[in-house]
């Protein structure tokens, strides 16, 4: 029953038969979606009070990199205009209050839901990261240690374990920045393995917003910039969430 | 102590001052790779024998698309040419007694590694996933069954997750299919989402083996085919693995 209501539910392809249209979704300006909406979208997304956990905070796992880098950039949410974002164990926390597209119709039956990037909850074993995103220049950085529960040839992380990383920061960077909800196309180019345990820094960078869709590049290295990576580029489509009426 | 052997040994760069040379590496004619070696890869890699688990088996939590669709493909091992590769918990398991290539050395303080796509090891929860491949065609086909903590968009698996399941399906058919060790390049275009809880299948095909790289595509998409799901490309360096010498 579940399943099928899965199936029904599954299609986005009805979305690109609306984009054909010329008709324009309402909020999905790009201007307006550069405007104060970014701002509103971010005060939203970073409750002052809440009882939800936040996973992007320092543990007794973090290398030294990953913590001093944290620091530095809590030191400029204070006056620079970054803003570190809380990171909750699943979307559904991330927008609550607000409806997913009709025909996207979320399943409820399993109390256990976890974004995945935050699958695993042992401290240091999987994905360690927090991502800071600058409103003002379009821009995010997320500084990333993989544990050894990521791991691809042994010793290093997984190629798919960056992968979605990258696609995670895109997502929420393309949210904040432009309402941008669904990866429409993910390009990475390898360059270096990625040492588990060590810090590895995403620098995303929102490119342009055109079509409702919004085009992001990424680069990723060592905090001394010494080593590439990875470099990527991702395409978000724009879509907005709405209100869910009161019960 | 161990972070700075990490950082020294990470680097891949020198691989590609080896490709610039007109240096041929052993066992990397194309037509080697794609003549018995496959066959020997294929029985090293599935061993008749061992103590090891096998993650690629059905359990419980298995939907019934999932479970008869392997079954099917379990027939076809016996007359069709399929081999059902087996899923180690760690890629160490995989690659028993072979050496990576020099510079790039295995970090061994921690003792419960996993590859990532084994993170989660509480059934249905996390990735379930059994990959078949045919060493003749060159292809494989990967049954893929997102769990609940593999979640993106509510209800939904995360793009990054299916990402890691391309780069892992890609990366045991490049080295099954031609001794591709490393992603080079991963290239994916969106369709539409994946239910939680339902199957995806992944077909990859191995389309060229030109100067020491792999060249796949994969078409993921609902069983009855009538849903893609996603279409990608995979880049893989070829790289001889080499026998360890005896203790």
């Amino acid at each position: 029953m579940m399943r099928r209501s899965f199936q029904v539910a599954a299609r986005l392809g009805h979305r690109r038969a609306l984009l054909r249209t010329p008709c324009i979704l309402p909020g999905l300006d790009p201007a307006a979606a550069f405007g104060s909406s970014t701002d509103s979208l971010v005060s939203r997304f970073c409750p002052v009070k809440t009882d939800l956990k936040d996973y992007a905070l320092p543990n007794a796992s973090w290398c030294p990199d990953m913590l001093s880098l944290y620091q530095e950039f809590l030191e400029k949410t204070k006056s620079d205009g970054w803003v570190k974002l809380p990171s909750f164990k699943s979307n559904r926390d991330h927008i609550q209050g607000l409806k997913l597209p009709s025909g996207l119709v979320a399943a409820s039956d399993k109390s256990d839901w976890r974004i995945f990037t935050r699958c695993i909850q042992v401290e240091g074993q999987g994905y360690e990261y927090v991502i800071f995103f600058h409103p003002f220049k379009k821009k995010s950085v997320c500084l990333f240690q993989p544990g050894p529960y990521l791991e691809g040839p042994p010793g290093f992380a997984h190629g798919g374990s960056l992968a979605a990383m990258m696609d995670e920061t895109f997502s929420k960077t393309a949210y904040l920045a432009g309402e941008g909800l669904f990866t429409l196309n993910l390009n990475i180019r390898f360059k270096n393995l990625i040492p588990v345990g060590s810090l590895a820094v995403l620098n995303v960078q929102v490119e342009k917003i055109e079509d409702q869709k919004l085009y992001m590049s990424c680069i990723t290295q060592s905090r001394d910039q010494e080593t590439v990576y990875a470099k990527s580029s991702g395409v978000f489509l724009q879509w907005q969430l709405e209100e869910e009426s009161s019960p």
